[in-house]
């Protein structure tokens, strides 16, 4: 088979459905996609038993990820009109820190103890576990962990330890039957392969492994003394991002509809795998996840201790690199919410009338304006601030309304406030000594121009937009066909099957002059309200 | 004519409608009353000859006034069914620092020069004079004029002497044509009576009459040369209120359908009369008078100086006592605005489908959630703050904004926010050593009841309300009584025709404690942002 019949497959595990795209092997071209909506959705309120759930969880059920197995692939397949034989490899990437309890054969405990909630794989977006996150931390900072400083000085209510830990104090007995606490990012590649792996990213990011091993066993009996032992639940043998994780069983492969035998790649997290589609993978290139969140992955040869990170992994976007991980937790959902929640009839009305959603007729009205006509600034603190503060009981904050002050002011306000969040993220890297060199944009966000536009003035320089809609599953099938052998590393699979478009924004220099204004009053009030004096307080009032 | 038959008329000149009222002399019976809105209404883009206004400007035409007389009052008399030779009186009450120049009989230089801008009475809501307001406080403040403290350390652009240099500066011309610079509350008594007279209360409390005198020819002519004879135009022989003015000429007796030869009292403004109408002018009877806006008013035996009080005035609400006024610059205006352009459309759904306004509708949803649940705080400055900052150029501030945040928890931050600066200026009183002993509420906004009980909450005091629903008008009749001589003073007249509901709500006291806690955010905000640093660096970029 000659290297232009060559396919690979990627699939992108996201928090409502999953995505399936078939990729030529020589240039990237993505020839066909197919896309499953989970049946069950994020499990929020009740579980499918009808038992009911605490505030801030949130759950997933498993056969939802291999129904995407079953029908997303074929349906990529068929769209692609490329016969299966021609496909060599499949690649996966999964939401991080979703993350679940099973056998020692990777079976789900939710099978066995469907009514019990602590069964469930629990989604990355789960937050009851944050009292366990908060004395994870408490502890660490005490204790003095060197660990901590890899992420920003705060590990997530998200990750792998709080989640476990909430399991072992809340159902000690599932803790006890649960051999294994695994990443779905894994538990799917060892359902296509019939063998357990575990990827250095999410166990880096998410699981805390640092410098060769987990927290010390002494750290984490100070914790709880039946959570000493809680590592030997996890990975310990971890694999290389584009390693072979093994080959596609039987079972997996009347999933697909692909052949057995073919190369499967290790397990991946959606925003690091993007890295690779915009090929963009090299130091100083950060790359920028933007929707309903924004994630930023860059990687660097040098590593330091950059304030608020998310986490900073060895080998964790590409082998030989250390990779870097911040994040904004709301950027998409708060103009979503802003649209839902703060926007009068007349604009649907009007928008309906041009035949443009409301997000276009504000952004449109927006638009017209000169930089800081509206006299506002916010603070994009809606969800809290992941990056530089790590603060999830942080909230929104908006200044300068007047009787005179419109949606469309606060508007592009909010957009603007996400801007100077991602500036203030970048500073804090440069201020590290972590030089980023080329920003690049992924994510549905890109599609707003006169944002993009924004983003560009506020950030003073110029923006690359990656080349493909489709980013985490082409970036998953780029590392299939690292798995399979056809290129050495996945800097050479990006340069060939990634893309990107580079300076397709460049800022404009008047309006970045009269940025810095607006964004002098956000460091600011960024500084201001940073200590979460005032906003913790009318959290514990919430 | 026995008391009995005895009746006075009230008018009350708003800024978009004048209405009369006719009230029993012996019991302040309201038995008939008549309303007429202006043809005008307020001039602000362009003069009736089509001439262009600038920015911030805002007239009004004094033929709009006489109508208000000619239609108002006898529309009022025939719902009454009162005979108009049983009315023994006339009394008025004007928006305050709404002021115009006149020849040296009283006629309004507009009907000769009705194409010059600065022919026309400058309503009091005309902000085009705050460079001349910044000027005069500057220059005050840096000569240390003893008069600048009873006035919170600022007079205000709305002012008589502000609006007067900008008719200096700007047509110096029709400046030397304007043998009177008169408030419209004493032009209209005028027009009553044949007979210039000027009333103490706006002299004190726009026109910066202290302790026997304007400001200084030296310190008019360091403003400008030709300022220095600027008090010449104004009244001197100030009267008390409640005093008699004059008698009503045959023309105006003509307008009216009342008996010429009645008693006309002097001219008084719409929140000072409105103190006599709840029968509240007795020292620490505060009366808050709460619509668009809210205005204090409060007599006390007492002098202080208060910070961030609007003023205090000798007999500036009853003769004998210190009248201080206080205020806040926007009040209802904010959750109009809300409604306007902050309510999605949903909301406007449900509540036309309940009958219901977005107002009553929000409210009855705001009402439902315990104190803080909302975890929001807001200032409430989109309008500027008056009292205790003094300073237009503020602007509103919300913090504690989640993904989850609803338009009724914003709606009731406001409504909150409101209730913290009244709270904020009692306290301030009170620390400056005036009692406030009651807390009386007039004006649209006391239907609301439960923006009423967030109040006595958040002052942590019973709130009495006005038995009126036209208060100013009522309080104009009742110093016609007092004109006319049926009552030896306002004090008596207030007693038997006033009238008020004592304690109509009161504090609950676990709500009380609640509010504490947001009462210490709003202050910290409060103190934060007060020095202005942030909201005047967005005012100067809008």
């Amino acid at each position: 088979m000659s290297v232009d019949e060559r396919y690979v497959v990627g699939v992108d595990f996201g928090t409502l459905s999953g995505r399936a795209v078939v990729v030529r092997v020589r240039d990237g071209a993505e020839v066909g996609d197919g896309v499953h909506e989970y049946g069950h959705g994020v499990i929020a309120e009740e579980l499918p038993s009808g038992d009911d759930l605490g505030p801030d969880w949130a759950l997933q059920a498993p056969q939802d990820w291999i129904d995407v197995l079953r029908f997303a692939v074929p349906k990529a397949l068929a769209v692609a009109g490329v016969p299966a034989s021609q496909v060599i490899g499949i690649g996966t990437d999964f939401t991080a820190c979703t993350v679940m309890p099973t056998t020692r054969d990777g079976i789900p405990l939710c099978e066995a103890y469907p009514e019990r909630p602590h069964a469930w794989p629990k989604l990355w977006k789960h937050h009851a576990a944050q009292p366990q996150a908060d004395r994870i931390n408490a502890l660490a900072a005490e204790r003095g962990e060197p660990w901590l400083r890899r992420y920003g000085g705060k590990i997530s209510s998200e990750w792998e330890f709080a989640k476990g830990l909430q399991l072992l104090e809340q159902d000690p007995e599932l803790y006890a039957e649960a051999d294994r606490w695994i990443e779905a990012a894994d538990w799917i590649v060892w359902q296509l392969t019939g063998r357990e792996s575990r990827n250095i990213c999410t166990a880096g990011y998410k699981g805390v492994y640092q410098d060769g091993g987990y927290p010390s066993r002494e750290f984490l009996a100070a914790l709880h003394p039946d959570f000493a032992d809680f590592p030997a639940k996890l990975g310990h043998d971890l694999e290389p991002l584009g390693g072979l994780a093994g080959t596609l069983t039987a079972q997996a492969a009347e999933w697909t509809g692909l052949p057995r035998g073919i190369a499967v790649a290790v397990g991946n997290v959606d925003a690091h795998v993007t890295a690779a589609a915009a090929d963009a993978v090299r130091p100083g290139q950060m790359v920028a996840i933007m929707g309903t969140s924004t994630c930023h992955v860059m990687s660097s040869d040098l590593l330091a201790e950059v304030p608020g990170m998310c986490g900073v992994v060895a080998d964790g976007i590409v082998p030989g690199l250390w990779g870097y991980e911040a994040g904004q937790s709301g950027v998409g959902d708060i103009f979503a919410w802003f649209v839902d929640n703060c926007v009068p009839a007349y604009y649907n009305q009007v928008a309906a009338a041009n035949g443009l959603t409301v997000h276009e007729h504000l952004t449109a009205l927006a638009a017209e304006q000169p930089v800081g006509r509206h006299g506002l600034v916010a603070l994009d603190w809606h969800n809290g601030n992941r990056s530089v503060l790590v603060d999830h009981d942080l909230s929104g904050l908006i200044v300068g309304q007047t009787l005179a002050t419109r949606p469309e002011d606060v508007y592009r306000a909010l957009i603007e406030a996400t801007a100077f969040g991602t500036r203030m993220i970048l500073e804090t890297f440069e201020a590290s000594g972590v030089a980023v060199g080329e920003f690049v944009v992924a994510g549905g966000l890109m599609k707003n121009t006169f944002l993009m536009q924004v983003y560009a003035d506020v950030l003073r320089r110029p923006l690359s937009l990656i080349g493909s809609a489709q980013g985490p599953a082409l970036g998953a099938a780029i590392h299939a066909a690292v798995a399979a052998g056809t290129y050495p590393d996945i800097t050479s699979a990006a340069a060939a099957m990634g893309r990107r478009v580079p300076s397709a924004y460049v800022p404009d220099r008047s309006r970045a002059d009269a940025y810095d204004s607006l964004y002098d009053i956000y460091r600011a009030l960024h500084d201001t309200f940073a200590d979460g004096d005032i906003m913790h307080r009318l959290r514990a009032l919430r």
